[in-house]
Formats: C-alpha cells, structure tokens, sequence
C-alpha cells in the first residue's frame, strides 16, 4: 500500500520533490530530540495546492504525513513516528503579501520566523515572538507549537500575532481562518485552535501574521545573586512593578557552572548561584527610568552585583552567558531530557527547591533556566542513556517534578509542546471531558488520522 | 414536555429561582436588540453546580437554554428565539479568588466587567477591555462575544485576557480549559474555542482573567475636519507611527449632527463633518511626547481644529460628543439597525465613500461611527420600522454595505457578534468547509442542540 501511495505521490510532485531514496530519508529521520525515525518518502512541495494533492493522496493510501519546518522541535514534533511521508514545507518560504500599511505579513509556512522579522524591521515594524530558535526555524513550526521565547512575558506568543490562517485539513480540503482585520468575530476561533495544534488537526500553508511597532529600543540589566531563592523573590519584585520588562531569563547554579566551564561567566562574582536577566525596551527617553525602577526591583537581599548594558554590545556582552547554554549543557552529557514546565511566579522558589531535592536524591545533575517572567522553566536532566539506573531515577524524577508542577497549579509545557515525547503525561494535566472533546474533534478536522499521527494524545485507555 | 421540564427545574432550583409567571418571563424576552421572544421560564442559578444541573435536566427534556448577561447586547445573543428557558447569570457575581502577585482574578460569569476592573485597581492592575457597556456588563456575555471596546486598537479585545475558563457542555459536563499561568501549549486551545462562541458550546461559568499594569496616565486629542476623507487619511497617519495610540474613535457628519442636535457639540468649528478622538496612555513622563507626535499625524489636509486634554475634566469633555451618539441616534429614528463592520485601515475611506453613496440613493439616514483604529465601523440605519418603503431600502442599503465590506477584505462584526440577527449574512463571509467544522464542532459539544439555538449559524441551505 505504502509503494502505491509512494509512486502516486512521485507521479504528482515528481520524482526530484518526493523522494525515497535513503540518503533523503535519512536526513529526515530526526529532530532536535534524541530519537529517530525513518520516513518511507519525503516530500518538498511548493504550494498550497502541491500540499492539498499530498493530502489527498495520503488519505486514499492511509498514509501517515508527519509535517516539518526547520526541525529543531525537541519534543518530536517533526519525528515520523508512524512511518510513512515526511512533509517538509522548506520549499515553501514565499512571502506572499507584506502591508506595511495594515501592518500584516502573509507568508507561506516555510519561511524562516526570522526572517519575517527582518523584512518588517525595514518598515520600523516588528513580528515580535522570537524563541531561541528564531534564526532558522520556520515560522509553521511555530504556529504549530504556539512557540514562545524570551520576549513573551510582554509581547505574548505566537498565538497573539496570528489574523489568519490557510490550511489543508486531513480531507484535504482548504480550510481558510480568521481575517486580515485586527478584530473579527465571525464564527467559531479555528485559527487559534489550529495554533498548538501541532499539525494534528490541518497542515497549515500560509498564515497571516500581525506586526506592531519595533520597540526603539532596549536595555539590559544582569543581576547575580547568592542563591535561587533570592533571584526568585527578585523575579517576583520585578513582576509587581507598573511597567512590563520585555524579557526576564533566570539561570541556575548548574547552569552558571556550564556556562562558566565554556569560559562564557567571567565577569561573574565567584560566589554567583542564581543570575537574572531584566530587559526593557521602548522609546528611547523611557528606558533610563525602565531601568532605574527595574534595578531598584532587583536591589534586595542576595544580591552580588548588578551590571546594565543600554548600547548592543554591551547587552549583547551581559546575554553571553544565557547564549552558551544551550550548547554548554549539550556538551555535559550525552543526553539531555529537555522540560519546559510553567508554575504560577510567585511558586517558583518552590518550584526549584523541589528540583534541588530531586537533584541530590536521585543523584542526577539537573540545569534549569528559563523565562522566569513567565514561570516558565527549561529543567534539563543530563544523563547517559547506557546507565540504566540513571535512566531509571531519571524517569523517577521527571515524575516527581510533573507532580509537583502541577500540585503547584501550573504546566507541563509553556511553549515546546507535546509531540511524541511527551504524550504519556497529558492526561495528568487534562481531564477526560476535555480529552474526549479534544480527541473528538481531532476525528472532524482528520477523519483518516493520516494528520501527524502518534502526537500530543496520550494512548486510549486499554 | 416543556412543563415537565419546568417542573424539574423548580424541583431543582427553587420556585423563587425558576420562574414561569409571565412577568418575570417578560422581564426577560428582549435584549438590546428591537425584538421580542417570551421565554416559558427564567433561571437564576447561584454556582457551576447549578447550572450543570439546568443544563443535564434542559438536555433531558430537550429544552432549549439561552444564557444571558445583562441582555446589553445588540444581536439578539440573549434572546430566547426558540421558547424555553433563559438562564441568567445575574446571581453569579462572585469574585472567586484575586491574586495580584500573579496578576489574575477568577470571577463568576455574572460579575459586571467595570467591577473587575475597579477590583483590579486597587493594586494599580486593570481589566483592559472596556466595551461601552462596562458600567453595566457582564463579563460572560463579554466572553460568549468576544467583546472590543475603543482600547482595543492597543489592548486587544476580550480573548487577548483569558486564561481559563470553566463551562457546561450540552452533555452537562463540567469543561475545564486553559491555564492560570501566562504559557500554557499542552493540548487544543478550547479557551479560545469558547470565546466568542456565543453560549452555543458551553455556558461558561467561571473565568480567570489576566490583569496587567494600569496606564499611569491617559491624554486626548480632539481633532475636527472639514471631510471624512481627511479624517481617514489622518487615521491611516496615526496608525503608521511608531506608537500605539489607545483609542482612535471616528465620528461622521450625521453621527456630527445628531450629538449637535442634543448641544453636545458646542465647541466643534460649524465647518465640522468629521471628527477623530486619539487616546494616549502610558507613563506620564512619556505623555507629552506621545501626544506632540499624533498631534502631528493629525495635522493635514482639512483640519479646522486640534485640541487637547491632559487632566480628568478635560478628557471628559472633549468625550461629550462621543458618548452622547448612543442616545442621541436612539432619539433619531424608531429603530436603529446596528451594524458592526471592519475593513482594512487603509480602505476606511472607500467603505465611508460607499456608505455616502448607500445613503443618499437609497434615501436612509445612516450614522456612522467607531474604532476607526481597527477600521470597526459601527453603521446606523435609521427607520421607521412602519414605513415598509424604508425597511426594503434599508434591506437593500445592509446587502450593498455588506458586499462591500467583503470586497474590501473587511469582517461582518468586529465586536457585536451574529446572534440572531446576522446569522443570515455568515455564509457570505465563512466558505462552506469552515462552516461545516463549526457546525461539527457543535455537535460534539451540544449533541442535543439545546444551547442558545438558532443563533451564529445560517439555517441549513434547503
């Protein structure tokens, strides 16, 4: 069945644009996630109407089509888990429509989420959500996830840039949402249900993006303390102030002991355990009082030195550590089991007590970083795949710290979302009226379930 | 049928809280909306509980439900089109938890949505979206609509500050949605599913609403033209600036004529036939700066004045016109049919053009008005609902507009909703495949059909 799908699929593309050759298919077999999966065929189309004739195909043929942007989710997202056709939209990154005038973009789904931004930043404009990856990743991905990033803690995620969307739902029929208007309420929202959606319910083609006034500009503050719980009451203190900082990262002892083995935390008091960085952006004249009012924020007990940058190279200088994290914790283990939990602010000293318990009883080495604004939380467990008692009070902790982040009424992810990583976990956070209902329309939006299948549902209940 | 029904929710509720004698339902057959449906009984539940037990015996008994707010709405949304029983959320004004450290409340449906925002202030947070009912409101009927108001253009509407919600499916089942933090990606956005759909997937109970920092402080501008023309190139003007302004209001020369005709207009040069208000709000310091550069974008081609207001007093004066339109159009005509279109900011103009041109051949009286910032027009026909001339031309003049607002990519309803009053117009905008999944959508969350029928959708094509 799968060789009929294929060779339709090669007669309606061509064979260069639906390709089953190893090597292809190899290069598509992973993600940012440490698992792999090898497609039967991945296919490059070049517009909406090439991803409706998949569509159409892989329904006949039942065919599982697992979509792609750039790659770099970590929950896999983008794995073929089922098999079947990857779908990569990187031939896909035409802007289509760009008014500056209505402030709006509408792109096709490959385009890479940076670029968006640079071509509205010649107009003054913005597309403000900006996650880590925003260099390279593309911008379905993002609409796919609900991606946040650092500046989400005053300008929103994704969700709240998006007016409208085009996509092919598992019938292969075109589904057009939303509207080009900032305001609109005719019908039910299906453009913010097919956001986080994960490719599940309809491949999204072209999306209709918001864009606001770049902010003038910006100012940074680092502020290191002695301990985690003081950079939490820090964080807290911020989070009261009247203005809104346009971003508030945190890193842990661990992660400073990383970043610090890479040479990149130089500047840093010895006695560091806990580092925050404060950013304000706006008019220019209002970032002096942005920034006197944020430091007095973070002034209070703990604090080791606070350190401010206003031009970009000095900014740019204070982010160093936070940058070389990502690639300081890879190089510590040969594993990293990536979290991205969310607790109310003020719980977050609660929340990293916990993980320092887990840490010293299950004997694991945990980093945690993140968007501490938002009580958003990278918890990164290092570990070694061949020690299985490792492995084992690995899953114990992760456990753990799932327990307590919901007993402390938050999220088990604030922006990576689910894919096939995290699946197993869902029905902790969800009731079952709300799975079922989830569950259900799921089945209207993909009746053949050839829609990214093996992703963001846990298992039915045997 | 129906008595048995009746007889269920008085064994459940409470005679005193099921009322079928027929001033009470009287009470309750109108909205703001110029038509008349007596209900067989209204429900006045205290709590969730109650009204999952309304919902289970209306399901049963196959009862249609109408919730309703304040019945300040002015698409016939609370108006018991189909009989049965309205549920009003009147007794269901608890504030269930205030936590300004983590910038939220969670009220009951029923609560006065100026109440929150008075709640908020306290601790120099507020509840952003304003319609101009929020005196007297209710935040349930804000969320079954997705209610705007005139801070939209910075704030967002309705949706943009929900971030749980608690509701009854048709089944009777208690749905929870969302998260109480400010991130949150684990499974389908049902949040946002909810709002604006109008009580017809659920009846919402309770919501957790985000509270943000409250403007330090606001500043008016009160520009004069000589042409709606040059007011909409002055819109256009402003909303190309770096800055959000936080309300652009527009007023027409008969919107100009009506509020003249109560002495509302005194100050405004003779010459006046159309007016922008531009709002600005903020840190005070960043005020004056703020208003010397809209100032400067009103500043063009037709503008007879510029004025104004920094303080309390004189905003609220330059206001006067504006928030006398409401009564004054009332006192214009027997009948006002209330249209709440959006284009594209740039094609404000052509809309107006159009709508000149509607009026004089069609010979209606038609006052226009609204978020000129979000290109949201709210268009007036006024007639004489007994001169059955004028009704076919106003019936003509709607089919004209709304063709236009199409062809000029704009929206039916930016803020008002369809209710039972446009749902005849919903497939002109909504192609067949979107309205085919809302009405699935439907199903699965009221396979009964007894929540708020015969309101959003078109009646099935025949």
């Amino acid at each position: 069945m799968s060789e009929d799908a294929i060779a339709a699929l090669k007669a309606s593309l061509g064979a260069e644009r639906a390709r089953d050759d190893l090597a292809t298919r190899s290069l598509y077999r992973s993600d940012d996630t440490p698992e792999e999966h090898l497609p039967a065929v991945v296919l490059f189309p070049h517009s909406h109407e090439e991803v409706q004739a998949i569509v159409r195909i892989a329904g006949r043929h039942r065919l599982p089509l697992t979509p792609r942007g750039a790659g770099s989710g970590n929950v896999g997202g983008a794995l073929p888990v089922q098999g079947g056709a990857v779908l990569s939209f990187e031939c896909m990154q035409k802007v289509l429509e760009y008014s500056p005038a209505e402030r709006l973009i509408r792109v096709q789904s490959g385009c890479i989420t940076g670029e968006i931004d640079r071509i509205a930043s010649r107009d003054g404009l913005a597309y403000l959500p900006d996650p880590g990856s925003s260099p390279y990743c593309r911008i379905g991905g993002n609409l796919a996830m609900n991606a946040g990033g650092p500046h989400a803690v005053k300008y929103g995620v994704t969700r709240d840039h998006v007016l409208a969307l085009r996509a092919v739902t598992g019938r292969g029929e075109t589904l057009d949402t939303g509207v080009r208007t900032s305001k609109g309420v005719v019908g039910y929202d299906l453009t913010r249900l097919l956001v986080g959606s994960e490719g599940t319910l309809a491949l999204i083609t072209e999306a209709t993006l918001r864009l606001l006034p770049r902010p003038a500009g910006r100012a940074l503050l680092r502020a290191a303390f002695t301990h985690s719980r003081d950079a939490c009451a820090a964080v807290n203190r911020v989070m009261q102030q009247d203005l809104l900082p346009s971003a508030v990262e945190f890193m842990d002892a661990r992660a400073l002991q990383a970043v610090r083995s890479m040479g990149a935390a130089a500047s840093l008091p010895a006695a560091t355990q806990a580092l925050l960085l404060v950013e304000v952006d706006g008019e220019l004249e209002s970032l002096p009082r942005q920034l006197t009012r944020m430091a007095a924020a973070l002034d209070g007990a703990g604090l080791l030195q606070l350190e401010q940058g206003q031009d970009p190279d000095a900014i740019a200088a204070l982010w160093t550590a936070r940058k070389a994290l990502s690639l300081a914790t890879k190089a510590m283990a040969p594993r990293k089991i990536n979290e991205d939990v969310v607790v109310p602010v003020p719980r977050l000293c609660e929340l990293l007590t916990e993980i320092e318990a887990i840490a010293t009883e299950e004997r694991l080495q945990i980093v945690s970083f993140g968007h501490a604004g938002n009580g958003n939380l990278h918890v990164n467990f290092l570990v070694d795949p061949a020690d299985h008692g490792e492995m084992q009070r690995a899953q114990r902790g992760l456990d753990r710290l799932f327990r307590k982040v919901l007993a402390l009424q938050g999220t088990l992810s604030g922006e990576h979302g689910i894919g096939s990583v995290k699946r197993a976990f869902v029905d902790r956070e969800l009731d079952p009226v709300s799975l079922r209902l989830q569950r259900h329309i799921k089945e209207l939006f993909d009746p053949f379930g050839i829609l990214n299948p093996g992703k963001l549902f846990p298992d039915l209940p045997a």
